[in-house]
């Protein structure tokens, strides 16, 4: 790096007001001048040497809108000041605005009230803080912000500023601390009145919550689109400006040589990401209840943790553009959440809490989790399989944060000694509280000595006896930030710095709500587990680890009857039956796919033993994915090896098109498995770069290949499923079945699109030795009770026309096809 | 099963001499006459239900060959005598022969001498017991056997027996307790005077060592095989015989409910096999220096252990033919060992005892390991990745022997409390010795209680306080043996039971070889670390698991100079230079592959930034595994996701054949990494069931399929090699290159089988963005000079025509072809 990032920290601050112009000077909208320093700077601990646009100097109007707000009384103007006391000596001039609804004469002096309370940082003397305090204060000012007029107001305002004082405009820092809702309209306002003149920056800050799923999140980001440009919205997670979250990044490029080898599936064992609070929510409950513990923590900042954790690392990690795209890579790779990712539970009072502050009666139940732990996967080679659990939750025993990267256990010791080699190994990204109380980064002494590059860190040598995470902590290499600072100032000098790498992108905000967004309706009619809150949770809400599912640990369960009413237990049965005079395996979906899977794998270890090799037809189609699941995550000793996958019928459009049968079986079933290429036969729906033409005979070649591999063109198992029509591989209705004559696989017509298919002839699936016809879903009701009925009708019901010569056929139908 | 495999011991022995014949009966010859059981019976432990043949009542003879050895001494005749008590009722008659080289005069005392000392288990009365002793006794007799005539003389008496009792024969069982050398001798003896008569059967037992390495094992199988069916031979390995590890498979399956779930990788977290000795090899040197601990105990023992562990269930756990084809199987799955799956070790005080035991002088060295500790992995979907360790050594802290299935920690403790399920979840086989003194298996209590359904075994509940392997003993289910019995009983009452699961067949012993074999040889001239003995050894023998290899954890070497002499430190620095005017990388052939694996990395990720895809096209042959190799076990970030690979060249046979050049990349590189089906792009080399043929025009489709898919069908990247001839890709000396004309894929012929190939052309590599040149090895010193001096010439050194259009050619050339 040409700059150290703190260098100006090290310069004196040579600065003083200019004689004769007294501290007390009457002149309130004077603007402090300041040296002119050689470089255009960026702000303290920002990225002086790669900011996107160079930092003109001239004069920011800052105008935080909703200043005497919570969140702008106990962070905003704080961090303010510190960005100004940063920037004093840095060629810019400063304008604080103060907006809100009230008119000046009652905002003033709550504005007033908190601008007092800022305060210096350690290293500035008292006297010289009275001074940048008095300075902060005259630069500050508060004005009504609601009205279109008003934002006009203020643009004329800020432009006769910069007339009087004959100073070029750097920019405009819009701070929206205001809900949601009106955002919007804010937008709005300041793309039509408010703009900087030509040349300066526009930069408006958003805090979240950025929409409720992904459909308000696209919304939300679609209205301010119109106003504002994607690199003019800041949107804030307050988790990037903690100093611990914010050195992720750069803690692994500085220890890369450690790192490189072990951040992988090889060696680490679990990745878990923790935020405890001891709070509840009494108070917040008209906004908790509408959110819960997965939008308020697990979506935003256990996201934004695990994203830095795990995505590629930047070749320049100052360059926005590379981590934020890198950081999308991570999105895009994760495995879906669904409901078995996911467990959550409520505090045993929060239902009274809501019963109170909304207005409800005493049966009035709320499902909102205030409790959450989910079990992420990453489907990349390098984390494949490794568990990634994001916890977080209220009323519970501790409040402490921290993201952990346990390691595999590598050693074998042969003794039983207590060498720190024979240690659990782990890297603890502490954000603070709990035990230790200060952020920290913790690495095992077994692992490795961390770098201790950058100068804003040092290492803690001295400790009192405490224990983190099941390793003392004289048995870590520890380092803290040498000051602690708080996150919003952190954030605040990164947006004055045009450092978007510390903000979410709307492609974040989006992707990250399309991860979360499908396991929030999945959990929506779910009855989160009730806990009594704090040290008597117990092990009430330890979990555990299922491959890829996550499940409460233990099965006790304090629920009142009244909460949730009894649950019934499912009757997971099998039932065997007869249909259509051929056998018949029903149950409820679950158990029906679990049986189906034992019985291809029964049929597949039959073939290998008596022929070596398993030839297997597969259809296309929704219905048979959770078959591959199955077989993917539970039938570990299925002989893939010796096992031939061929296709049922396939769609003639390229296989790498989603649309295709063959991309749906390669996605859900052949990439996780071990079957060797040779053993995969897609069908050739693509010859000499067309698709399904007559004469490049490509349902020939696919009978050939089948006579070739396959014992007298008999398959051993086909899966077929049957279509609301009837239809089953691709043999619709009133297609001429007799034309195929003796043809194993031909060309065919759909009534739906993409017309042209390919298929398996009646005479190909009937010299098979097993038939498996799967139907399952209510909207196969319908259809199951006519075929109860009817005759053999091939026209009709194509379906009807599975007969096997001399193999045999079964159904397997789910209690929802059969029963209704 | 119909019959419970003890159920003869819950009958009380009824059977008594006949009237009038005292227990001091003159005949010494007479058969104990017994009760006819209405079934023919198998032997205690022994498998009633499913014996090979069924056993025909009648005279056993019994044959020890080394009678008055220190095995049959210590082990075998107490073995023998307590087949005899439990036969005693079975309708059997026996004769014990112990035979031996001294003539009768001589060997009759020894042998009394070690009848003698043979005992009763407790359940039998002390007066019985010594009626049964009495019996015995008499039953047994030393004779000669030395000479094919011994052979014909023991052959005639047992006739004559025969005879004179009028006894049909049931069988004849050879005990060979002598050194291996005499094993063919003996057998073919036997083959050519003693076979049993018709009906009857043959039984003849072997004691390891099985040969010194696969070569050896085979020829000793082979000379074995001239005289006996395999069905004959009892290759015994009493690690099976150990009731705790005979109880691994019925353990499996009992359990089945509990383990199905979590016997797979994504539950073990890895398989501890370990056999500690405190002992050193004083007095055995001779045997041993020429065996190590490698041959001795994990070649066998460890290595039964790990299959009973991971092989899969029979359907049938007694039938000895699918048990010993499914441990068969295991074999075949293992990954290779080489010298980086392990370590060894020798204890100081060796050097000097194979000096003495030897006669040696001072400075003689032994290489010879008395301790190992080696990394094994299954390569199948069930296993995949789990770390399988097994560790043996002598002099070491303690005696024990366990095998250990530690699982991985699938709980997430959100508060710091201590409930059981919290703790580590293991299953230990704890073969005995050690802290807990008694074989048994230990099941972690948060795991599930083990089936108990054998009477054979109970349950311990009242323990001392002990701790196994990290747990309280009170952390565990504990089940042990309701009698603890001898290895070698429970085995002789399997051989008498023709029960073939509990040995070794001749196919396993020489999978087993086959395994070991090639890392005997890796370890051949290897130092092993030297170790003090006993518990000063600390943790100096600790190891650790570094992905798929294993090193010791700390560098403390203790290494007398006079040892092993000084080593000299490697230089692994690359060298950059020019060869035939293209930049060059030189280095040691692993950092070169290295530093290859890397530029292609790089050069995937820079052709994804840019175009979103990266193509590679790989040459055939051997060089490029080390590559393939560094690629799929280090490279986890390499966009696999969007590369595709295509072939640099490919012989004319099916792409399933050993010799195709895809083929060797699919197993080394294809299998390991997720890459999707459709971005592998094979060579057409077979169309339309046959091979080449110019007008299947595969070399065009070929070429269709790169332009395709290239954008103007340049490749990004291009692995090439060159043969010993100057050859690259499959383009050689005195083919005439400019024939090829504007094509970019051509039919070629090879000067070496097989003739026909397929190839790019140097149309098609020259327009390569990047072409690297790998040549590795000593073998390629004497092209490698001649290349740096000549000029151009395709028709006698073809790989001077790669001369990239607009790209940039690097060779890479290691230091043993570039110095020699």
């Amino acid at each position: 790096m040409p700059v150290s990032r703190d260098w100006y920290r090290k310069r004196p601050l040579t600065v003083q007001p200019p004689p004769g112009r007294g501290l007390d000077g009457s002149d309130q909208r004077m603007f402090v001048t300041v040296l002119l320093l050689l470089v255009a700077l960026s702000a303290r601990g920002g990225h002086s040497e790669e900011t996107e646009e160079a930092q003109r100097p001239g004069h920011v109007s800052v105008i935080i809108v909703g200043a005497t707000g919570d969140l702008a009384k106990k962070y905003l103007w704080q961090g303010f000041f510190q960005l100004y006391v940063n920037q004093v000596s840095s060629g810019n001039t400063f304008f604080f605005h103060g907006g809100g609804l009230s008119p000046a004469d009652k905002g003033t002096p709550v504005l007033f009230e908190a601008l007092k309370a800022v305060s210096c940082s350690k290293d500035v003397s008292q006297e010289r803080c009275a001074v940048l305090k008095d300075q902060f204060l005259r630069l500050s000012q508060y004005r009504q912000l609601k009205t279109l007029e008003d934002y006009q107001e203020l643009a004329k305002h800020i432009e006769q500023q910069l007339q009087e004082e004959g100073m070029t405009e750097a920019g405009r820092l819009f701070y929206l601390s205001v809900p949601a809702f009106a955002y919007a309209d804010i937008a709005e306002k300041i793309n039509s009145s408010c703009r900087p003149t030509s040349g300066a920056w526009l930069r408006v800050v958003l805090e979240k919550p950025f929409g409720h799923d992904f459909r308000s999140a696209q919304l939300l980001a679609s209205h301010l689109g119109n106003s504002l440009k994607d690199e003019e919205m800041y949107r804030i997670d307050h988790y990037l400006g903690k100093q611990v979250v914010s050195k992720i990044l750069p803690f692994r490029i500085e220890n890369r040589e450690f790192l490189d080898p072990i951040w992988n599936k090889h060696y680490i064992e679990r990745i878990e990401i923790v935020v405890k609070e001891t709070l509840d929510v009494t108070g917040r409950i008209p906004f908790y209840d509408q959110y819960g513990v997965i939008r308020d923590v697990l979506q935003n900042h256990l996201t934004e943790v695990m994203t830095l954790l795990t995505m590629k690392l930047p070749k320049n990690v100052s360059s926005s553009e590379e981590v934020l795209q890198n950081k999308l890579e991570i999105f895009s790779s994760l495995l879906p959440l669904a409901k078995n990712q996911a467990v959550i539970g409520q505090y045993q009072a929060y239902k009274s809490e809501v019963q109170q502050e909304l207005n409800k009666t005493k049966d009035h139940v709320s499902l909102t989790p205030t409790f959450a732990a989910v079990l992420a996967h990453i489907d990349e080679t390098q984390y494949e399989g490794v568990p990634i659990l994001l916890t977080s939750g209220k009323m519970l025993d501790e409040r402490v944060g921290y993201a952990r990267i346990l390691f595999k256990n590598d050693m074998f010791c042969l003794q039983r000694h207590n060498g720190i080699h024979c240690k659990p190994k782990q890297i603890v990204f502490y954000f603070g509280h709990g035990d230790l109380q200060y952020p920290a980064i913790l690495v095992s002494k077994n692992l490795f000595k961390p770098a201790l590059i950058d100068s804003d860190w040092k290492e803690v040598t001295e400790h009192t006896d405490v224990s983190v995470l099941g390793l003392s902590i004289s048995d870590y290499y520890v380092q803290t930030p040498t000051e602690q600072r708080e996150a919003y100032a952190e954030l605040i000098s990164h947006i004055f710095a045009g450092c978007k790498n510390s903000f979410i992108s709307t492609e974040n905000l989006l992707a990250s709500w399309s991860l979360w967004t499908p396991l929030l309706s999945s959990l929506a009619s779910s009855f989160p587990r009730i806990y009594p809150g704090g040290v008597d949770n117990g092990g009430l809400l330890d979990v555990r680890l299922k491959g890829r599912d996550i499940s409460y640990n233990s099965e006790v369960v304090i629920i009142t009857p009244d909460q949730m009413g009894g649950t019934s237990a499912n009757d997971f049965q099998v039932m065997q039956g007869k249909f259509r005079s051929a056998d018949m395996v029903s149950a409820w979906a679950e158990e029906l796919v679990e049986r189906l899977a034992v019985d291809i794998q029964e049929a597949a270890e039959a073939a290998v033993r008596e022929s070596g090799v398993f030839h297997l037809a597969l259809s296309g189609g929704s219905t048979p994915l959770a078959l591959f699941h199955r077989l993917v995550l539970h039938h570990f000793s299925f002989p893939w090896r010796d096992t031939h996958v061929w296709m049922v019928d396939e769609r003639c459009v390229p296989l790498t098109e989603l649309e295709s049968n063959f991309h749906s079986m390669h996605d859900h079933l052949l990439q996780h498995v071990r079957i060797p290429y040779y053993n995969i036969h897609p069908m050739p729906v693509q010859l000499n770069q067309r698709l399904c033409v007559e004469e490049d005979r490509g349902a020939l070649q696919y009978e050939k290949e089948l006579s070739k591999w396959v014992n007298g063109s008999s398959l051993h198992f086909v899966l077929l499923g049957v279509g609301y029509d009837g239809h089953t591989a691709s043999l619709f209705p009133g297609s001429k079945v007799s034309e195929h004559g003796e043809s194993l696989v031909a060309l065919t017509e759909s009534p739906i699109k993409p017309h042209q298919r390919m298929s398996l002839t009646f005479n190909a699936i009937n010299r098979a030795h097993r038939v498996a016809l799967l139907v399952m879903g209510k909207g196969k009701h319908e259809l199951i009770t006519q075929l109860s009925r009817v005759k053999d009708n091939l026209d009709k019901y194509p379906v009807t026309g599975v007969k096997p010569d001399h193999g045999t056929l079964v159904w397997y139908i789910d209690y929802d096809a059969l029963l209704g």
